[in-house]
């Protein structure tokens, strides 16, 4: 039953996406003793636009 | 004050979430006894190759 | 594969939530052609000192 | 290590989020105690077709 | 309609979640044009057991 | 940046949570090239009265 929420900036290719569920729901099942099938993973892009550390936008970052 | 969040694949049309928009606002002002104006629900779509289940992307599935 | 997540002030009975989830969970399926075992529903309670509408915490308003 | 998420409509100018970004961070800062490269905030654009209240989308909101 | 989410690590007071739920509602209403009504805020409370940076969980932080 | 929130029922150990963030984090640096220090994990724990699959709160479940 874990559901993972992944926030991370656009720009990530497919199979960076692919490579990454395979890898964390391994992980996951290992570490929480879950099945597969059981985890749930979702990608959430965020454009530079949207994110923002210390105050400054992402887009603003030199 | 209930505030929903609802993740599913993309796809789905404008008429299907205007019907579950009224369907689950009425069902959640029953069942926990409040007003449809504090119902605020966020229908969040999904890509396919950004979910996955058991390690493997909608994308990826047969 | 509907995740959906209901934020809702806490003090509201176990009956209240077994009722709200078997009622979410069919209107969903019938709404978005999705079958039961689907949908998922993560009920998060909110404490009144940790909610605020207009800028003013729920445990202040009279 | 305030982690913020800012739900809100589309249509806000990259001018609004940046002056956000930053009017938010600084009083976060000041009310938690907490230093500026701390905070992090997420901008999550809504459509008007994925939003209701009171069981009625944005998008038919006269 | 903003709707915010504020997670932080557990032991603020509440007398400082009124202040930051006070200053926050007024930089958004200025700075996205909504009314205060509009804005609601959820304080989300994490443990330090449940909470990690850099791959340690912050209980372990020296 | 990634921030990652993990959704999973309650019970599972400190350790156990130690030993996810550090290896969580160790495949998302590799599959996404970030350091450490950008990732952020937060462990959301579920009451079983708290969640749902298929309309069936899990406190119901044989």
């Amino acid at each position: 039953m874990p559901i993972i929420q992944v926030n991370l900036l656009e720009g990530r290719s497919t199979e960076q996406k692919r490579k990454a569920a395979a890898d964390m729901t391994k992980v996951i099942c290992e570490d929480f003793d879950v099945k597969p099938e059981q985890v749930r993973i979702q990608f959430i892009d965020m454009s530079p636009a949207n994110f923002s550390i210390g105050g400054t936008l992402t887009i603003d970052k030199k």
